[in-house]
């Protein structure tokens, strides 16, 4: 439901309304309606993401667009890990001033994300904060799983680091500590976080991945919890090279050992598959114009992620 | 689902997971499982809203219960006016400091108010935003509608006002232009808005409501939208009187004009009923003990609210 006396509610309203008719769901001012394709008998999933401190770049820079992809990867690829489909999402788009193009060109952007992939914008709220140096959007999916399948890296497998745009949505408290003003912040600090769910599903329904992460917040420690008992190797002989920016991050004093703890230094996403699906797999992103390459692989062990650093010949335990 | 990675994961995960078995839900790690008396057919209904600026209030004062029944107030009662049973929300906490005290502070009493309502929490975020000033939480609840009868006051409806607590948590931002510092704003700034879904929920089924409305940001001007060619007649010979908070507002120099539009002025919420109806109403919202009286009548006319002024011998149209 929208709220009615909220600035531009008109233009807002005309432009969310482009999303109401959809493969799943059909949505209208009393409710949202289901349709056929809508498992509604299967577990639904729900998830909450924001673009985080990335906000503050993006609204200096004015790169609304980007913003949006990124709460929208930020959202998408953690239903991916899930093995979830998005039906329908909210936003709460929070900003500092009442700007009325920012807000649509944000709503009109993610109409659009939603419009491709078949995703209803149900609710909305816009709130202006003066009280904020910068934006959030902060969104809701929610949808139901296409499967039950645990997410879990086993004995043997194969890992595939599949590369990633630059720094994401993640670090970014950090990566302004050790910068001195906007102005020295790298041009690309704005570019949006790439986006594998659509990759990433049709693989997994092809071909079966057993674990999966999407390299955020926490980066390759988030692998542990889908190991179980055993262990990831990850070495450095593979293409997936950091961005400039990760190598200005440790010039800057980041010490290496949190370089992996803290940004995916060049891979986004990390599947873990059968030995014998690999060339499928790595063929299939190459088709869908991703960079992936063979990073490593999952032996039995205790839960640990080892790192051959692409940064020195130093090796880290995580 | 939670990320792992967040600050007091394992407490808030702890904290939440109480919440996962109530009597439409049982969530689990992998999605949310349907019980039986979530009618998965009817239609959906989702919603957002926060706390908005008051959010910076709550946090100087640290009233974290109270920002907590803000949000949850927001939705529920957007709730209420849609006829829709809550079962499931997201929560996307922002504050400026990582606050341990604060977030589980916060968490816990979400938890403890969605178990009282048998709402499960489904997913969330704590963001740490040090460019904020102030907290604010985002929520979206999500359930399925109990009714599709439309919210339509109707010719001869007879107007039932309850009672606010204060300002509740619409026009902080006009609120905090009119004092000079925080030290200046009146003791009772914080005190959360009333949650009125329980009593008016009752009052629909027993008796059957034709319009209500939540007086929020843009107050009376609200009721217009659910009017369509009558209008709504509010005088002044009820006892629901304007907060002191109010007088105040009035005397810092906001035309009298514009409180009607800007600020609840002491009547939280209004229902339309019919003539008939009028005291068994009234007795329900006293034993439910809301203070509540009749506040004018719904004639026919061109969608207009007519407003007898608390403040002085004034009447508005709207």
């Amino acid at each position: 439901m929208y709220d009615t006396t909220k600035p531009y509610i008109s233009e807002i309203e005309r432009i969310i309304r482009t999303t109401w008719d959809t493969k799943y769901l059909r949505v209208d001012e009393r409710g949202i309606h289901k349709k056929k394709p809508f498992d509604y008998t299967a577990m639904f999933f729900d998830h909450v993401d924001g673009i985080g401190t990335k906000g503050m770049d993006h609204w200096r820079k004015r790169t609304f667009d980007a913003a949006v992809t990124d709460v929208l990867a930020m959202n998408l690829n953690d239903f991916c890990l899930a093995r979830a489909i998005p039906t329908s999402l909210c936003d709460h788009i929070f900003l500092p001033t009442d700007d009325r193009e920012a807000i649509v060109q944000i709503v009109s952007h993610l109409a659009a994300e939603c419009n491709i992939r078949h995703i209803a914008i149900t609710a909305g709220e816009t709130a202006v904060h003066d009280n904020m140096n910068g934006m959030e959007i902060s969104m809701m999916m929610s949808g139901f799983k296409r499967s039950v399948e645990p997410n879990q890296y086993r004995e043997g497998d194969i890992l595939i680091g599949i590369e990633s745009s630059g720094a994401h949505a993640s670090g970014f408290t950090r990566i302004h500590s050790v910068y001195d003003d906007w102005e020295s912040l790298p041009e690309s600090i704005t570019t949006p976080t790439l986006i594998y769910i659509d990759v990433v599903d049709s693989i997994d329904r092809a071909f079966g991945i057993h674990g999966m992460t999407h390299i955020t917040g926490g980066a390759f420690t988030k692998i542990k919890r889908f190991l179980g008992t055993c262990d990831a190797h990850i070495g450095r002989s593979h293409n997936l090279e950091p961005h400039s920016i990760f190598w200005d991050l440790l010039e800057k004093g980041i010490p290496e050992k949190e370089m992996y703890q803290t940004f995916n230094c060049g891979i986004g996403f990390v599947i873990g598959v059968p030995v014998v699906e690999k060339s499928v797999c790595l063929s299939t992103l190459k088709e869908a114009k991703f960079n992936a390459d063979i990073i490593g692989n999952v032996t039995s062990g205790s839960g640990n992620v080892h790192i051959q650093s692409k940064f020195s010949d130093q090796e880290y335990t995580y």
